[in-house]
């Protein structure tokens, strides 16, 4: 007989039973608000088309790096699972490959992906077993079965999560199609984009090229010159601001800055497009570009975001045959007090800038993040990210945060996921360990009880609307009243 | 209807009843022990002087750095918060100021400034009502009333207090005229000074000339040669001693020692003075003389404290308006196992000196600190520091140190604040954590019940006196007896 | 009257009821399960002779460096702890050096080596009081005449452990004699050695000469040049293989691997032997002949286990009075991303291989080695190691490693000791430490209590059977059945 599959309503919260009623209370005020998630990697053709997903394994298993990077690690083939790689999909069968995952479903104990995964199950297909080898074809059957319905559309999934705004992720060279056909469509739901120029930006990036070419001709401006290039960045921001845009976003493998001379940039740039570079110039042209972004954030008002210390593509070989993406980004030492220095001499006085900062470097968070955040009037912290955005992660990111940088200087939670079908699992994990952290404060005096519901609120719905300048919830037809 | 101020009087204490219990009794063993702070800023004038303070905002908000680098990094800025700048005191209103503090006073919730503000209140001042932009006037007014009376003048507070003894840190270009007046005063009180010779060993400093000059002036010695230096650092270290000093402070950004050879070092100091020198050499000159500091600690006996991995002056505009000490500095990433080997061998071997080490940079704890004070006799641990001395910051302490350093190579509290009322909430802060941790190891049988009551009384006061040769208590008539 | 010495059934679970509960139920399942020893530093002569030890002091404290870095570390000489210098054993009485030891009994409060050595002295000898300067005498008497007896001689205490297996350390200039010997006796108890060929391989090991002679001797191999270097690896590789070994060990200061070609490797190498070597060959030598080792793994299946991060005798002095492993080793930052890639570039998709990392620098559990183990196949984590082998250090590692890396990427305890008494106390620690763990994730409704016990037998017995390819439990006289 197969397992159940239940969620505990009191998952995640502390064991000690008065410290638990405290956080369930706080939870209590916060589990039905609605979802806002200004930074994300959902694909705006879902929202554009509207069209229904194929199959359990296209939608839940084949794009998620956590997902696939586990069995990957454990010496399962990325083909067996459905994973596409450089030629496209493999032809492995959707169903063999959905069995392959459920009959190693142990693998994910103890990991974020398993509370994520039974959240979805649980919550959005009302799966009352446990995923196991045994059930595996019951699972793909039944939400094959779920999917081909209108109820399990982008659009209906849209409004039966409560989101408020989803914000995904584009590049300086999208044309932003996709965004305009859901603004066309007069669906209420309010997806919005993101500006993210690494690809025009990093030299050492494998698309720069042919994206320079496209952000050339979507701008229509001269980019092999430093002005036009410039020219051409404030044309692609106002293209997103129209596209519902109030927030860019950066990710290289450090969070260095510079501040050069206009003489100095331009040079620079010349070697850059001029194809004259060496590392060190593609690393400086970068530091200095998030500088330029910054005063351009400063000029029109957009949220700068910046993810640096990934060291992308770290296996060779998998990168060559399958490309970005899959799973195997490292996380590496980031510095920031001294990287973000130069940037700082430029706009740290700002008062109506706002940079988020992130890092996969949890050492960072007690030792720099929190205190520039604590001092600098334009910087504010990320929620805890990617590799850290769990249970233990974002508990950690509580402790070593608040007692230097306050929750104040904190923006909410970001789901950050490509997985739309986890998204109302992730904000319900960070609501929960938000209130436990609440909760333990409260338990030990540290805080009124009054004071936590207030910042339960901040937490989820507060901080993020003020810190992406997102504006007051629209009465919407989609989303609850918060 | 303003809503109570009230210190639990389980606070901090962990929420499970058992541990809860532990910690209460084992608190009630040191609550009431006499303050000992061998180490803080504080200034010496008070108590010279004993004259009384003028008001809340002069006295508690524009000083502390804690305070206002958060009210600025939410967009405040520092004028309207009655904080000096290089001019001198701005002309901002001292009760307009507090008002806006009390406004904002949500920005620290979850922060050890928080605690220690509510300490203040309701224990140094007696305040009922929590401080809200509504009670505002009501503590401006409250507090400056107690401000003009007798009992709340410094040498009546310190008596109060149960300060066993004060020191206070000087540079070694004071002429220590204030611990002069103290000691003429014929007032009980213990305030001693410290020797930290920063200003006339780092050629970076801003102060670096004119603290020269002075220090030849009141040696004596020809501070250009390096037989004069050396000798004017040991005439001032027994003036030190003198105005009671047993410790020594040195604090640059870095940890690293060097072991030049006499002529190397000679050479080096040459170039420093004659203005030859680069950022090489002064980096090499601060190293050589950490290994000349503990040199002469090893001939006068001197307690060495090292307080390093501070990147001072971050904000570079705020450093040209406003100048050091604006909550500014930033904790950088800091070596020690390679940083203090040229030191260590030379006085490694030393039973009778002793280092006190100090990080910011808390994953050295259990990597570094806890290994390298787990085995040279000369070194101990500094408790948690600066952004660290909070509630999860001194439990991430003892939790990351405890094991491969014990208890017996830490050095109980210090307090290290200019924020002469706060002491006593600083100090009941950390009996309080240090009861938590050690009511964990009881509660989970890993140390016996009496021996957690020994430990925090070494942790309280035990420690303290015999890392920092202090002595047996005095008999004195302003502590209370221990 | 002396206190009582007592193991608190209960001890190292958390102290709330509900989850204490879990965590007993749990650590019932895997408490009688045998002992997995797949990596440590016992001495195999113990084994191979069975002859018995002489008092307390040379069995417990001279031997080992937790116990005497402490006691140093407070100003005890060495040498009045019995402790080895390079001339031999000091002259100093056993009996004084155990009073010594007892008298400072209290440093160990709050370490782990004061639980190992309850534990010994309570569960290994039955020893009914605590230790401390009354008891001293009491104690070495007891022990020593336990001693006298055939139940305390190696081999018995081994069958009495309930040990399925023990791997020793040698170097690749071990001629495996007692191993050989231990096989010859026809005694039951499975002892097997690890090549660890450090001395071969680090030109700036103390011992790299005569070792490299040692080397060529056994094998018969020209290994002065590179092919005849290999093929000696190669012989001796097999040689520990026939002595049981499944696995390989290798601990230099940093993970650095390199991917050379074979002609740079090969005039690498005659820079090496030929003495023109500077700091960065030897480096980069290092770094080479882990990515050889790695290819030799693939060719042998032998598992490979890197130790990096120890800055090996950091005390100069000491070192040169007292050589190695005399608690003078430090813990240093380490990088694991970019160290590794040359090597995993040649390796990393290899399903077989199977290489173990370990770390002294905590920040890399969730930063580096979750992620990396995450991914590639071939890796997986070792467990908390060294200083960090500690409830509080295996609570970080699980803490730290399990939301990215799972469970199924660890490979269960290691002890990595010298002391073999206290390896009991040791497997003891882990499985109470890992259970209080698991109760904490089913407390929370993070893990059913079903998935837990599966896993606590997983994490005692289950993981390191299958990573150190020790096959199935051999039905031994010795070991209890699983």
């Amino acid at each position: 007989m197969a397992r159940p599959l239940t969620l505990d309503p009191d998952r995640l919260f502390p064991a000690d039973p008065a410290t638990r009623g405290l956080a369930r209370d706080l939870y209590a005020g916060v589990a039905e608000l609605p979802i806002v998630s200004p930074h994300g990697h959902t694909d705006p053709a879902w929202f554009a088309t509207d069209a229904p997903w194929a199959n359990a394994t296209e939608l839940l298993l084949a794009p998620d790096h956590y997902l696939f990077r586990m069995l990957h690690s454990q010496g399962i083939a990325l083909a067996a699972l459905g994973v596409p790689d450089r030629n496209g999909p493999p032809a492995t069968d959707p169903r063999e490959a959905w069995r392959l995952f459920a009959e190693h479903y142990h693998l994910f104990r103890g990991t974020p992906s398993r509370m994520w995964c039974d959240h979805v199950f649980a919550e959005v297909f009302g799966i009352e077993v446990a995923l196991e080898a045994a059930t595996a074809d019951h699972y793909f059957d039944a939400i094959g079965a779920a999917l081909a319905t209108p109820a399990f559309r982008p659009r209906a999934l849209f409004e039966r999560f409560g989101i408020e705004l989803l914000a995904t992720t584009e590049g300086a060279d999208d044309d932003l199609a996709h965004h305009a056909a859901i603004r066309r469509s007069g669906w209420g739901g309010r997806v919005v984009t993101t500006y993210r120029p690494d690809a025009v930006i990093d030299v050492e990036h494998e698309a720069f090229g042919p994206a320079l070419a496209r952000f050339a001709e979507l701008t229509g401006e001269d980019v092999h010159s430093w002005s036009g290039y410039l020219a051409a960045h404030r044309k692609r921001r106002a293209d997103f601001r129209a596209a519902g845009a109030t927030a860019t976003d950066h990710g290289f493998a450090t969070a260095r800055t510079a501040n050069l001379s206009a003489a100095e940039s331009e040079a620079l740039f010349g070697r850059i497009t001029g194809g004259a570079w060496d590392a060190a110039d593609a690393e400086l042209f970068r530091a200095q570009m998030l500088t330029e972004m910054a005063k351009m954030s400063v000029e029109d008002g957009m949220v700068m975001q910046i993810h640096p210390g990934s060291c992308r593509n770290h296996n060779a070989a998998l990168f060559a045959s399958h490309g970005r993406d899959k799973g195997a980004d490292m996380p590496v030492r980031t510095d920031y007090v001294g990287a973000l220095e130069p940037m700082l001499d430029v706009v740290g006085g700002e008062r109506d800038l706002t940079i988020i900062l992130f890092t996969l470097d949890e050492s960072t968070y007690a030792r720099e993040l929190a205190p520039l955040a604590g001092h600098y009037p334009c910087l504010r912290l990320g929620p805890a990210w990617w590799f850290h955005d769990s249970p233990e992660g974002m508990r950690r990111f509580r402790e070593m945060t608040t007692e230097t940088a306050g929750f104040y200087n904190t923006v909410g939670f970001n789901d950050d996921t490509r997985a739309f079908l986890s998204i109302p699992a992730r904000h319900d994990v960070a609501r929960r360990v938000d209130c436990a952290f609440l909760a333990r404060l409260v338990a030990e005096h540290r805080l009124a009880d009054w004071e936590a519901a207030e910042l339960a609120r901040e937490l989820t719905v507060g901080l993020v609307r003020r810190a992406y300048k997102l504006g007051d919830p629209a009465p919407s037809p989609v989303a609850a009243a918060a």
